[in-house]
């Protein structure tokens, strides 16, 4: 599995996810599952993935070849298309048509091979949005209501965020919330699992302002897992 | 959807389950799924249930039923069997037949029609245990190492029990520890609902201690869901 979360507040985009990918449980691997496409400036869009490992690639593959081809127009390539909507439109309209295909062939297998995408971006003049792109190709946005979309394992993770976020709160809290959110799904369930991807946007610079691989002991968020566990201990020693 | 769980400390057993069932969004009502059977001082079961009604409702009423037969024997009878174990073997048959027969009414129908027990208890004389029974009627049992065992939505609640839980607490703590976990899967999940059932029972008794139906708006668990919020709300403030 997977845990992919992304976070919009009024002062930009959080984004992380894990890097785990297991066929059976005697078969893991470590496959990237956040794509970072920018044009510093003019244009930033990530892609976070779940699901199939072969849909995904394929769909990052292909959504790439669209981008590079020359005769790349707003209608094919998602870093041309007009708005952040028209690109969740070409990235949804690519999960569709590759789902579609992997699941003709895989047909007499009954094997599942679906994904999701959050899809979350800004160009230059316009707002920063965020969408969760169903295995189907439709999806929902992020609002200041519900600044927040997970894939994957997204259950463990979702107590902390349905508790600390809110739309008005720093990019730092934002940051903390997301990794606090990844790291009790990381203790919780085993196919999840570090490396982990964090990518942060401030609103309007339309480039990833930061961009960060967090690896098994990284010093930083061991410290940051340690203090929040050592906080939930001690509060719930506490309480009466 | 429902959440239950059942957790086995060295000072007894704290069970902790919701009500809420639904068929459809529009079609939610309140079930009792703790059940608790009891010969005071000489035998406590209690069974938690989570998964289709007309299964969980058939077996709880032909358990009920071969208890009250009376050519009822240990083989029959989970209030007569020799062990905690043999009970659990009881009912986990009943649990087979009765999906079986619902499951083959429901073949042309492609439902779900699964169930899934808690089931924990202690004979005079006998250790406490607690069983963790699956749809088809196996079943695994909590130990020291893995002292609590969940059934239905049990993502939400698991990080609170993975870092406070230990075989070694104090049943007052066992009690909070279930009830935030109910409470994070509260928050989160609205499939599972309020009223909520606690039972306790200090090993050794074989009897249930503190039996309590906590109704919306109950005093004492809205301070303790409230005060822990607080205390998330601010250790996350103060985590740097």
């Amino acid at each position: 599995m997977t845990y992919c979360v992304g976070l919009m507040v009024d002062k930009g985009l959080v984004l992380l996810s894990d890097t785990r990918t297991n066929a059976g449980l005697d078969n893991i691997s470590t496959y990237r599952k956040l794509f970072v496409f920018e044009e510093p400036g003019e244009r930033v869009m990530v892609i976070q993935t779940a699901g199939s490992l072969s849909v995904t690639q394929t769909v990052i593959a292909k959504l790439n070849e669209a981008i590079e081809d020359p005769d790349a127009t707003e209608k094919t390539s998602f870093m041309m298309a007009k708005t952040v909507l028209q690109s969740a439109e070409i990235i949804g309209n690519m999960l569709h048509q590759v789902s579609a295909d992997i699941k003709a062939k895989m047909g007499r297998m009954d094997q599942a091979s679906s994904a999701s995408f959050i899809v979350s971006g800004q160009r230059r003049g316009g707002l920063q949005r965020m969408f969760l792109i169903y295995p189907e190709g439709n999806f929902i946005e992020a609002t200041q209501d519900t600044p927040f979309l997970q894939i994957g394992e997204h259950k463990y993770g979702k107590p902390i965020l349905d508790r600390v976020i809110t739309a008005d709160m720093p990019l730092e809290d934002a940051s903390k919330a997301v990794l606090l959110s990844m790291d009790s799904t990381l203790r919780s369930n085993l196919s999840v699992g570090m490396p982990l991807d964090l990518a942060v946007i401030r609103e309007g610079e339309c480039r990833v302002s930061k961009s960060r691989r967090i690896e098994q002991g990284d010093q930083e968020f061991s410290a940051l897992s340690a203090a929040w566990s050592q906080i939930l201990r001690d509060g719930f020693m506490a309480l009466h």
